[in-house]
């Protein structure tokens, strides 16, 4: 199995099972993983790694290795590792359930960091050592170079810090997925920055491979086996009307001169209102379309079938498992038309800010000054991790923020007094969209901005408490630019712990 | 006076008086100005534009205009509108006393913008029409081109964009500043965006001049006259604690080889404090020191003048009266050392990432998990704006956050459980100082860093009081990865608000 896609004499030699690779990890240690999504995360020897912990744990011996990836990983990784009590610190982002509930226990310590800036703060020794890399590779090339599978995360980075590396070679991957990949791979500064002339989605400025010293690879494990992708689900009719605003908007925009035509490069977030919007685009007006992203899920996929887009430039894919299937079929095609890039480089300030792009993303609640909570519910529990949403909002040209109005059947307001964790400062949110309406914020002060969120955003069973918080915050004796009633501001998060429910008795 | 300045025949044939330049302008227009900090702002015409709204008040007409300028600018034209009720909207920043009431009093529509987006996003008609472009000029070229005074902000978006232009002339500045500035005056796309091929501080990327068409140039006047600079407070004993602490952190980090020696492009903010940090490097062990900054303030040009310094990139200049003497009288030393910039290139976050800046800014207050608020005094109440903290503290390699650990004599504590506003989120501070002491945030979960936020940087008569917000917190039913007791988060603010101290009675 998979022993043909080894083509260097010197890593095919390294051959060995997945528990021998797990055994040069040892309790401490600093671990540089791939995984952006499911996509590109071990399998074989983070299962025999979570197995060596409660082998460990059973003897009564301490084991445990601070987790670094890409991103989130699958329920192989940070799922096994965390039900076994084997992380002590997780950095840069955390999508998985078992994980979570340590983290808000504060059982695992967690960086939730922005994804761009990982690998240069990893090369800068601001986290401490990288010990042993994990990645998965497509296959391997004669002089060495890894041929990555469907993410690189920043496992140039790994490769280059981490005295121990690990290659898992996952045989399910398609090898014509070979040129798909561009990675910068000499050239970084100690600070990790490079020269990143990408003008056009499609702009390569690396090599399609990962390269490591060979001398360094201790393991090469054989696998074949489908990343364990999440299932999102079904469109609802909210996300359908979420869309359905913001596809308006942009034909308003264009029409008026304020976004040319065709749209600048977008970029999606995660989940179902994302792909509500890639289904929209899908079925609407705009043609030629590009995508300068950081996941790629099915709906980007099938715009690139039906010619609707033409280039994608991410940092992964996350797909059904059915279009896991497509994908591998169609590699030829979409090597052609897809760039998979490190995400120092797709989700990178630089790009984003030169090429113009449209961010949009989710949110767990806005408040109506048009601040952004997107990962801590009720200010305190912890869901994701900001992710890449910081990278993309700030140096977007325009980033929107989405969710639907109402949360739990309508006990929890998504637009609330005052945000109980900032995320996205109003700076950084041009347009907000819910089921209701879409607030457009440019120009905005910030009394403007409250009546034009709760006006256009907020369920009709929470906009006149929310205007008559406002209206009493402003005739306040304090008063302010935004102004706020201090006592009641968190109130209502407040009484949702209390009583269930965000609407008063 | 100043009329040997106007080297082009086409613009000589423009002069007039600032009352018939100021008659251009009319109730509602859109006003680009120069302006950064006092530099370049815009003297004769703005006080003769004052009296022109406070003639029109007296008639019982209405006059305001749409106030758009680079950052804060001085009394002659923030402070005279104000005061005469003539700005209706101010984009994107203000330090002006009179403006802030305005503002804060909900009577002044405020956007408070990121520095470097305001030339993009004007550009792409975000902000609606800009009628009228004031830039103030050393010289004009027989070729047309305008040289600048000492600030550039984005009067060459204001030149690309108003219907009409007014040019002041101001012979108070040394001629021989001709050739600090670097502009780009062509190959914008239509989003703002150009390439930025900046690699060292001093590299330049366009000419020396604004461009304008003649042709939409109604007026040239006549001034002669300096900045009206702020004065700046003495260096008190925290802001050298403060200072010391900082130099003792460049100092380790050098030694274990996290930061390069000569240490990366300097940006340090304006101030007490930041004034402090200047002279603490003008006296400590680094060399070879560069800044990639906005603001240029006396210890910079200091540090220039001993060879401690060999370069700066800045936006403006904000000196004290006696520098700006020095500053005229040094004008062709200065011209080799310094490149003024456009804020859109000063501030760019391709730049500053790309140079893996330290970004050295204060703060009003930071909560115990990392956030800062540097604006909105207890939530409401803005203080200045964002201005270009938020472009560097999030593209900068290591970002830092300075202030007295207490103010108002002990009454408010600048570490609090929450946060009542904020405009840095934790992943864009990496380290946090006090005259208390430094804490360094780098790879610390949230729980983490409350503690070394507490132990190194409140003030003692504060830290019992947040150590047991905190345990209370993550001891609370609750948890979360950032506990919070959201019926307390923001108690010691309201409490400030109803009894003058955050002590309690």
């Amino acid at each position: 199995m998979g022993n043909n896609r080894i083509n260097s004499p010197a890593l095919r030699a390294k051959v060995c099972d997945a528990q021998q690779a797990a055994e040069l990890i040892e309790d401490g240690m600093g671990l540089g993983c791939g995984g952006f999504t499911p996509s590109g995360a071990p399998k074989a020897v983070s299962r025999a790694l979570a197995q060596r912990a409660a082998d460990a744990h059973a003897k009564g011996d301490p084991f445990a290795v601070r987790l670094f990836t890409g991103a989130s990983t699958s329920p192989d990784l940070d799922g096994e590792l965390a039900r076994n009590d084997a992380i002590s610190l997780r950095v840069p982002y955390n999508g998985d359930a078992s994980l979570r509930d340590k983290i808000n226990a504060g059982k695992t310590a967690y960086v939730d960091t922005h994804l761009s800036k990982v690998a240069p703060w990893a090369r800068s020794g601001f986290f401490g050592d990288i010990d042993v890399a994990i990645v998965e590779a497509t296959s391997i090339r004669e002089d060495g170079g890894i041929v990555p599978t469907l993410s690189i995360g920043n496992n140039q980075a790994w490769l280059d810090l981490a005295k121990t590396v690990i290659v898992e070679v996952n045989a399910y991957h398609n090898p014509a997925i070979e040129g798909m990949h561009d990675i910068v791979t000499s050239g970084i500064a100690p600070n990790g920055q490079f020269d990143m002339p990408i003008r056009k989605v499609a702009d390569r400025i690396g090599e399609p491979v990962l390269r490591v010293n060979p001398d360094k690879v201790r393991a090469v494990v054989l696998t074949d086996e489908p990343d364990l992708n999440a299932k999102f689900r079904d469109i609802d009719e909210g996300a359908k009307m979420i869309a359905g605003h913001l596809m308006e908007f942009f034909l308003h925009e264009t029409r008026v001169g304020r976004l040319p035509s065709p749209l600048p490069p977008l970029q999606s977030g995660v989940g179902n209102v994302a792909n509500a919007v890639m289904a929209a685009f899908g079925d609407g007006p705009f043609d030629n379309l590009v995508a300068y992203t950081e996941v790629i899920q099915d709906g980007m996929l099938a715009m690139l079938r039906s010619g609707k887009m033409l280039s994608v430039s991410g940092a992964a894919f996350a797909v059904s498992a059915d279009e896991a299937v497509r994908v591998n079929a169609d590699m030829e095609f979409l090597r052609e038309r897809i760039v998979l890039r490190p995400q120092d480089v797709s989700n990178n300030p630089e790009v984003i800010r030169r090429l113009g792009c449209i961010a949009m993303n989710t949110m767990i609640e806005a408040d109506i000054y048009g601040n952004v909570n997107s990962t801590r519910v009720m200010g305190s529990r912890v869901q994701n991790g900001i992710g890449g949403s910081g990278d993309f909002a700030r140096a977007a040209h325009l980033s929107i923020f989405m969710a639907p109005s109402v949360a739990k059947g309508g006990s929890i307001s998504a637009i609330v007094p005052m945000v109980s964790h900032v995320d996205h400062i109003n700076q950084d949110v041009q347009v907000m969209v819910t089921e209701q309406g879409l607030a457009d914020l440019r120009g905005l002060s910030a009394r403007q901005r409250a009546r034009a969120v709760i006006q256009n955003c907020a369920h009709p069973a929470y906009r006149p408490m929310l205007l008559g918080y406002l209206e009493r915050a402003e005739s306040s004796r304090y008063g302010g630019d935004t102004p706020h009633l201090l006592n009641e501001a968190l109130g209502w998060h407040h009484r949702f712990l209390e009583t269930g429910t965000m609407q008063p008795g």
